[in-house]
C-alpha cells in the first residue's frame, strides 16, 4: 500500500491549535496567541469568553480564531447554540467547532440532531464548520448515522472528540469516518494528539485538520525530521 | 465538639438527584424521572436539552427541576449563560446551577466574574440560584474571593464543583466556603458523593444541598441507619 507524505509544513498547516483548558488566564491566553504567530500556526481555538482578547491579538497576523460551541456536554439546546455562535462571530471567530446534541443522537431522534447541526450552519452564514461526534461515546452504528446527518445538514467537517469526555482521536476512527463521508467534506482528528508522527498518521488515516493543544511540541520536537 | 445529627429524610430532602452525563438517552432521563418520583426525592438536574422532557414528567409530583448553565467549561460568555437560563426557565426549570467565569477569575477579572453572576440571577427572576466554583481548580484565596463575589451579586448558594473537572466536594472545602459565606447563603456540596455516611459528612461540614448522580444508593444503601 502506498502512503502518502507528509511535511513539517503540511502538518503545520493543518493545526488548529487549542487552549480551552478551563484555568486558562488572559495571561495564557495571551502568550498561546504569541506562540501561534511565532510558530505561523493558521488558526487557533479558545473559549467563547477569550474569543473577543484571541481575535485582537492575531487579526493582523492572518491567523484565524475558531471557537467550540456548545462544550462540552453535548446537552445544549439548538437556540443556545445558535446564540453562541451568532456572539462569536461578532467577537472575531471565523470556523465554528460544534458538539453535537449526543442525547438526542443516543434517543435515535435524529431529525433533531440534523435540525441543531443545520441551524448552527444557518448561523454561520457560510463561515467554515464542523460537528464532533465524540466517537469514544459511540457505536460504529452511530458513528456512521452521524457522520450522515452532519454531511446531510451541510456541515463542512465532521470532527472525531472534544477531548473532554475520556476519549481521543483514533486511526480506526479517523479512517471510518473518512470512508463514510468521502471526499465531499473534512475529517478533523481531534483529542491526545501530541506528537508529529501520530499526526502525520492521522494525516494518512484521513485526516484533513488536526486539533491538538500540543501543536509547538508537535513542531519543535521534530524539526529534524523534514517528511515522513 | 457537638455534632448534629442527620436523619435519612434530611439527606432526602437536601440531595438534587442529578443525571448529566453526555451519553443519557430520552429513556434514561424517563428511567430516572420515574425514580426520583419513587423515591421522592426533591430537585432533579438534567441537561439543558431535557428540560422540557423531564420537567413534563415531574411536574404533577411536587419536583422541582434544575439546570446546569454554562457548563462544563466556565468559558462562555454571559450573554450564553443569559439566554441559556432563559430558555431553560421557559422550559420549566426553577433551579439554575451556573458555573462560575473560571477564565474571568484566574485572571483577577472580578468585576466580570461579579457580573456574570448578576445578570444571571437577574434573568433568573427570583428562582433559586447556584454558583460553582470548581474548587479542584482554584487556590485558597481564589475560593475566598470566589465566594465574596457571589454574596455580593446575589445569588443563593456557592457550589463545589460540576463533577466533570477533575474534584469533586471535599470537606475542607465545604468548611471554608460555609465560613467565607456564613449563613448569609446555602452551601452545595457536589462531585463525587455517592454513600450516606459522605453525605451527612457534607451536611455536617455546613452543606445545606448535595448534588449527586448517586442518590438511589445513598437512600436505598442505608435504609437501616435513620440517623448518624
Amino acid at each position: 500500500m502506498q502512503v502518502h507524505s507528509f511535511t513539517l509544513e503540511d502538518v503545520r498547516n493543518a493545526m488548529d491549535y487549542t487552549l480551552l483548558k478551563p484555568i486558562a488566564s488572559k495571561e495564557d491566553i495571551t502568550k498561546f496567541c504569541h506562540e501561534t504567530i511565532q510558530y505561523d500556526f493558521k488558526t487557533i481555538f479558545v473559549n467563547p469568553y477569550y474569543v473577543e482578547h484571541a481575535y485582537a491579538l492575531v487579526k493582523d497576523h492572518g491567523i484565524k480564531v475558531g471557537v467550540p460551541i456548545g462544550f462540552s456536554l453535548g446537552g445544549a439546546t439548538t437556540s443556545t447554540k445558535v446564540q453562541e455562535t451568532k456572539e462569536a462571530i461578532k467577537n472575531g471567530a471565523v470556523e465554528i467547532d460544534m458538539l453535537i446534541n449526543l442525547g438526542a443522537l443516543k434517543s435515535k431522534e435524529f431529525s433533531v440532531v440534523q435540525q441543531d447541526i443545520s441551524e448552527v450552519v444557518k448561523a454561520s452564514n457560510g463561515l467554515l464548520t464542523k460537528v464532533i461526534i465524540e466517537t469514544a461515546l459511540l457505536s460504529q452504528e452511530e458513528k456512521i448515522t452521524a457522520c450522515q446527518l452532519i454531511v446531510e445538514a451541510g456541515a463542512d467537517f465532521v470532527k472525531t472528540a472534544t477531548g473532554f469526555n475520556g476519549g481521543g482521536a483514533t486511526l480506526e476512527d479517523v479512517q471510518l469516518l473518512r470512508e463514510t463521508v468521502g471526499p465531499s467534506i473534512g475529517v478533523k482528528a481531534a483529542g491526545g494528539i501530541r506528537t508529529f508522527e501520530n499526526a502525520v498518521k492521522m494525516l494518512q488515516a484521513g485526516a484533513n485538520r488536526l486539533g491538538t493543544s500540543g501543536a509547538v511540541e508537535i513542531i519543535t520536537g521534530n524539526l529534524s525530521t523534514s517528511s515522513y
